[in-house]
């Protein structure tokens, strides 16, 4: 056929589309794997990152002498475009994918290899003017090159992850600010407990979302200990001299992220730790969102027979069926994006208990569950800001009336008349649905202005 | 050493005290996994069932010749003495141990033999006259006695588990009669939606609860397929013939339960499927049990700033600190216990999960889970119903208060009105303070008595 | 502007191209909820579904006089077209998304109400005409649509996840009779055990999967107990008399589906318990394979050091760096796709669990779960079958020369001269590098006449 | 009675043994929760935890003039004794307990007590010398004081687990030394790749490990945050100015760890972070332990049929039925250890999920699994590095003779010959059952020498 070429692998050959970018590997591969749909093309994130590890392999291997500087050039171009956000749709294997990874490493070796045929005015296929595996991968191996982009492309996203984060942060002290004189009863395990402002409420959910910034802030230096240059194992096969270390500067230039070579490459080919520990502390990100979300819902019920101390913004009709039902949609989202994630994290558990040897042949699964719940924890958390929390308004009249009729009061005398007197109080006042202070002086523990004086 | 014995395995000698009922297996077992500090004596159920494999297996031993009418004999007194919770002290492996189970079974093997031979006028250790696998195991594997165990233990559970689970059905239906003319607000999402009784929500509880009845006794049912006779990987190595069907038959009659062959032995040997289901079913009775917990939870908060709508009865004060605090310390335990669950669950997967060919070595962590959730489900159910469901009051006054005062009723004028007017006057009613019907009056979308007339 | 139009809800106006099928409140959630990126429209089993339930509605509602003959028919012809597969892309809100499936419900009514004006030969937003709540969803609350779709759904999608189960069980049944003669070592905990055949491991296969077919059968049963006509909370408000019967069988006729009336339709409303069953045994299956994908990837481990007794099929190159090696990576895709299972099956208990009072607002989340479990692991169990099981080999050479090299063989002497004995020989056979045929015979056992009639 | 005493609480009377080392409150606690069969005596680090706690609070209520020189003796000299380890039989409570630990906080003020109340010469029970509440508990609330002591709880396993980790990592560690000259095959993807020594295999172990150790001290410190004299929703209701500082100095002091106050004590109140986080670290090193475990299983399976290259120490018989037969038993146990302390994780997670408002009740299932699963890991790593790592045997012969014929040398020829010619020489090695050298040769890619050249 005059539009198809033909391509061969060690298990035969195949037959493409003339101009098709990617090659036989690739198309194996997404015969292969029918399974989810997710193409990688939808992780632009780990494109980039495959094309910063592909450019900076070839200026090491130029270095070293062992490609030339035209096919280097080549290959850089073709990177620069891919890195700009070209040419993503070329990169079709699904996320995932049997293999660990060797699919999507062979994506981007083929594609750049038929893009840079291209530029050198050589048809797609022409593979002995530049070779997928031994021009473009050389010095390279599928577990080395996948984990470091994996790696990458984590880190690549923190920044407006932590973005995402603080816009939280500043929305919660925003608001603490703009309550923190409002009083009312504080509540532990439901029930009515001692008085606080909503404003140390608010600041509460500043303050821990607060600490997670931080914490990501740290994982992602520890993320960008990178086993590229160590291969298949990390012995460091087929590397010339040098090239480890010469690839991970020229990583690190190249994606403007501060990658390190890993101490042991041994280790750091087979370990998935990292992402264990990362996904761990997006999951602690999301069981903080839940807690917070099922707080704000609480706080918003009603309107008439519930908390209704605050008003979440309406975004929404609330109903198919109840009209004028206002319902809290936003911090319900972001509970299930908290589920998802948890869920998620399970799944990189797994896999990542799963490694045998020498590698851990389940990490397409765990990248892809990693930037899944990057990018929804970071949506959620950027919804819930500025679709619900910067709309926040209290009720004030709610807040303050309950409070002046919490029986909890009784707490406040216990320093001065001890705990079972004032347990005692507490009983009375809510027998006869009499205040803390009217019960107090009715049985005697002291005057109205004692009394008063106490419970300041 | 005169108060010592000496025994020997392949390993080499170790010397034991004189009169101990366990041998060298069980003694390296002991000091091999010093893991948890929980020992299979804790599981009475589990030496039980270990006890009428022994036994079934020493009958269908002799009568297929086998094995001689003394040793039978002995055996099975020996055996009907643990039945009976007679020795149980004896079984002092940890409950987490390696080697598939292997450890536990000689442990029962090596306590049968020496009590056996103790009857027979012998010393422990003497083992020429009873062996502690040649006969007391004979026909046997740790990889179909095992399993078979712990199939036998679980289900002899569930009668008593289901015990629980009526007992805490029949609260909640008791109390959903006591409820059943009491009109109170419904919610959806935390927020005010129309109108139920209160008998109609415990009424739901019950209901649920008691759907989970009947899917425990399916489950039973599945669990009493066993795999024994199929000895090391389920081909009946070792065994005579027709020693499988008669051992099980032996076992159905020993236990009472109505103990089936499984079809395919390889399979059974290794599949863990059925501990799976039936620990899932555990996880779907915590996910409601937990849920039904939060509810009462929410519909006790207060007494003053909470819905309040339901008083759970007190069992103990609440507070170190606030005097007359009332927490509803039944639910929250319940809710422990749910995510307790839940978790072992996830330990039972994994577990699953890491089979590997003929055999599945990690059951011991499943039945451990497994038995370990049943028990602190059914004492939680128990607690529940008694301590809590039982003694639950409304309160009235808030919960018809708070259902005319409601907005959601608009809803029903939708049939009559349309959606978009209705929510009109809920939106009105909203902002001013005022009530559904006379919003619908004043806004003149009918007289009173129409309104009335929709709203009934 | 022109090509707009203006629609307007209780929460104020907004702007809509004119020609737009959805409505204002599709797109305040479109707006609202920019999480994951998923529309409704990539599962189309769920649109489907949720036009079933439109027009069994329509239908019901025309029967009992609460519809127009003429609105009902457009209704009917514009879902019987959402049936056929068209329209599919004006479903637009993010499956991820909060409001309990109400943006769903109103994504759903909006585009049939435009399509329906169009016919009627109207424009769309002309809501006078055939409105999305008083008409579409007339008689309905998203409470009792959302999770009746839910259902039929996943009903909908049992009979090609059976097919698949059913091609991998076939798929291991032809190679277990293929194997039927191939004699091989059985392994427990990984080391060498007792013979049995290769036809004897892959039938194990074919039962561990085959039980799990008549499994989704019967669940596929229970989930067909639907709350439709319990609208806001299982009340029944705002249906006419008998709605709710008459709803429910016509949607029987209308999806071919045996749709049945829950008893308890207040616990039927936020209940969720039969999800957390299904995705429960969604997980067990993933469970199998898991493990099963395991043991394939062990037994073709090598080709030179490694177990090696089967070859599986060569699927693609295995390396960008190693030549000639090839991978199991169709197993791996398999192992991958059950982690991603079993953590999506704790979103959906998170998610269960967290349901409160009349409803569970985290059903969105769950059908995600369920229906993306559901479709990978039926690609998985395709894929697996026929990429990988159908072309599996034996390695006899290997299978065979091992079974006669073990030195478990001694396990058949047990019966003959106890176990002691046994040990021994199998002990100096491994010191001696020798068969256990010689050793016995050496050791002074039996002639080796005898000796190998014990071992036949 | 003349051997009874009786007390009294705000639901009524309790008679309780005259000697009886708790009170009303305990006692209503052990009757409400019959749970797990777990008391708080078995875990002792609690306990003496909770006893710094309150000796430091009583030392502050002195130095701030609101407790007398005598009843702060008295309590210290009680305290001294508990965290020396007398009484812990004196608490009763289940770990498995509602309330957010106030009966567990109650157990320790009324054991005090009476304990104090003997030191002074009075009864048990004559509360109105030295009262539970008003003295014991002084300026304390559950909600501080119950946190606090599971910080330090916690904290104070740090020390025996960092131990216990290093002892892994050193026998790793001195293996790796032992075995650096053992070349060996690598593999990938359970598939024969390129060599190694078995010497870097298990740097590797001791590598992966030795991470945590840092890990482990960091977290130490952020548990050291503690939020004692927040009292009961982190607001200092009912404590002197200055308590919190004097509180947490004086237990910083008592305790010999470095206690801070937290800086947000309403955050620090209900936030259970870190507990989330400390279980996450807690799961990772579970994660990389079973990895190691199932490499050391596969190494060492076999011994005639599996890879086989290491021999694990045989610490006991491997089979009731098959004589010989030696079991991975350790690596095994470790597995499971594993599975339980990923389950409990799970809990963990779910449990800091459900906090509300300004409490989380559900700590008491946290404590216990965060105390438990540090509790079998560090047995299982102890158990690991004494009872099966430092015993590692290398089967020098089988690592050797199985590179040497290894196909994957081929990848060693691809920087010379290419991708494509090296591909070709393995599949035509394996084909041929031919080495890769001769194939080389025979195929006319360099003369003997090159090629041997080429393979170094």
């Amino acid at each position: 056929m005059p539009d198809q070429r033909l391509e061969e692998d060690s298990l035969g050959q195949m037959s493409l589309p003339r101009t098709c970018l990617w090659g036989i590997h690739t198309q194996r591969a997404i015969d292969n794997f029918p399974i989810s749909g997710l193409p990688l093309a939808l992780f632009p994130e780990f494109i980039r990152a495959l094309a910063w590890v592909k450019k900076a392999a070839a200026r090491a291997n130029q270095g070293l002498g062992v490609l030339s500087a035209e096919k280097t050039r080549v290959i850089e171009e073709v990177c620069d475009e891919i890195i700009a956000g070209r040419w993503h749709d070329a990169f079709r294997v699904d996320m995932i994918q049997g293999g660990a990874g060797t699919s999507t490493n062979m994506n981007a070796n083929e594609v750049i290899a038929n893009l840079g045929l291209l530029k050198m005015g050589f048809k797609p296929g022409d593979y002995a003017q530049l070779h997928p595996n031994d021009d473009v991968n050389r010095s390279q191996s599928t577990n080395d090159v996948y984990p470091t982009a994996m790696r990458l492309a984590i880190v690549s996203q923190c920044s407006a992850f932590i973005d995402a984060q603080q816009r939280l942060v500043d929305a919660f002290a925003e608001r603490a600010e703009a309550f923190k004189d409002i009083r009312k009863i504080g509540r532990t395990q439901l029930q009515d407990a001692v008085p606080m402002t909503l404003g140390q409420e608010f600041a509460g959910y500043a303050t821990t979302i607060r600490e997670d910034v931080q914490i990501i802030e740290r994982l992602s230096n520890l993320l960008l200990e990178v086993n590229l240059g160590g291969t298949a194992i990390g012995t460091r096969v087929n590397t010339p001299d040098g090239y480890a270390e010469a690839a991970v500067a020229e990583l690190a230039e190249v994606s403007g992220l501060q990658a390190k070579l890993a101490t042991d490459l041994i280790e750091a080919s087979s370990d998935t730790g990292a992402y264990v520990t990362f996904s761990s502390v997006l999951k602690r990100i999301a069981v903080k969102l839940s807690k917070i979300c099922n707080d704000l819902r609480l706080l918003s019920s009603g309107p008439r027979s519930g908390f209704n101390e605050i008003h979440l913004p309406a975004v929404q009709a609330g109903s198919s069926i109840m009209p004028g039902k206002i319902n809290p949609v936003i911090p319900e989202v972001v509970n299930q994006v908290a589920f998802q994630v948890i869920g998620n994290d399970l799944t990189v558990t797994m896999a990542a208990e799963g490694g045998q040897l020498q590698l851990n042949a389940f990490e397409p699964i765990i990248v892809l569950n990693v930037l899944q719940s990057m990018r929804i924890l970071m949506q959620a958390m950027d919804t819930l800001a500025t679709r619900c929390v910067q709309g926040i308004e209290a009720n004030v009249a709610q807040c303050e009336g309950a409070l002046e009729n919490s029986l909890v009061l009784a707490t406040m005398l216990v320093p001065h008349i001890g705990y079972a007197k004032a347990a005692k109080i507490a009983k009375t006042a809510l027998a006869d649905g009499a205040s803390v202070a009217d019960t107090a002086v009715k049985l005697g523990f002291g005057t109205r202005e004692e009394i008063e004086q106490m419970l300041r």
